[in-house]
């Protein structure tokens, strides 16, 4: 697995379901959500203007994504929807590890900037600091139908944050029994 | 990491957060409990008994470990606690994977056999078939008081579960203020 395979594998649209454990308060958040992930040609304007901001040349991107999400929490039914652009920039000397750029469009616009590293066994992990927080995500596949994310936040203040996405090929299949039977091939 | 360090990492008592994701109903369980990591020495009677059952000299063993919980479960406050005695047989030409024999005593006993592997990235995954399910854990240490499991259980109907635990070092401190504080310190 590569970068660019990861990306590839990733594209198309997905059931996702997060819980997030609020390791102190010993509490946590449920929230589901429909995801779309677009590939996106790196000489799209998004992809220039994103590895502008950071004095990146566009040639050197190998792979985007545009990342869709309509999330809805448990309980108080809070929403909330958005759009990322995903960047991968490899390292000369090893392709299986570099920087990644992304842009976050909800409610104000923001990017960062961090690390990406394909591991021997095809996971991806992804590493940001901004601003007090420090955050790890690992992203891998269980089966190509069936995609796993554990984020882990630790904020300087102290407190964290274990957030645990199941995230379940859909496909164009829009039904709730359809996505029932997907969820059951994810088992294959 | 090697097994003997990952089983001597995870002695003590731990705060165990658990959240299920019912992959086709798009449901989730979320239960909490108190675990007990126990290391104990290879010539125990538990331990000499469990390899006995699957007819592998005791001698081979690497490490053991006997973990006690006590869960409780969100909203019906259902309870389940028991204890589970896990041994690590190494293979002879690669000690970092191999065999793991679990004996789970709770209502009735049980045993099952599968196998272990400690990757590059220090992680341990334990896989087993039994029945009808096929279940693959992956255990790993975001910091020395943090560690995290996802669980994935196939069942042959189709139907499949995705769990995760974020576990935090409790050592023998019991009040509620103490392990917020060592939530916090799990962050660094």
């Amino acid at each position: 697995m590569n970068i660019k395979e990861f990306f590839d594998l990733s594209a198309g649209k997905w059931f996702s379901h997060r819980t997030s454990h609020h390791l102190a308060f010993q509490q946590f958040e449920d929230g589901k959500s429909d995801i779309v992930v677009e590939i996106l040609a790196t000489d799209r304007p998004e992809v220039i203007k994103l590895c502008q901001r950071y004095e990146i040349s566009p040639s050197s991107a190998a792979c985007s994504a545009k990342v869709t999400w309509n999330e809805i929490m448990e309980g108080n039914q809070k929403k909330d929807s958005g759009s990322s652009v995903l960047v991968s920039i490899p390292d000369v000397d090893n392709p299986n590890e570099g920087k990644f750029l992304q842009e976050i469009g909800s409610t104000k616009e923001t990017s960062i900037i961090g690390r990406y590293k394909i591991g021997s066994d095809g996971a991806l992990t992804l590493t940001t600091e901004y601003e007090n927080v420090s955050a790890e995500e690992r992203l891998w596949f269980a089966s190509p139908n069936l995609r796993m994310r554990v984020r882990v936040l630790k904020r300087s203040d102290g407190f964290s944050t274990a957030s645990f996405t199941s995230e379940i090929r859909m496909g164009g299949i829009p039904s709730t029994k359809k996505v029932s039977e997907t969820a059951n091939s994810a088992a294959s």
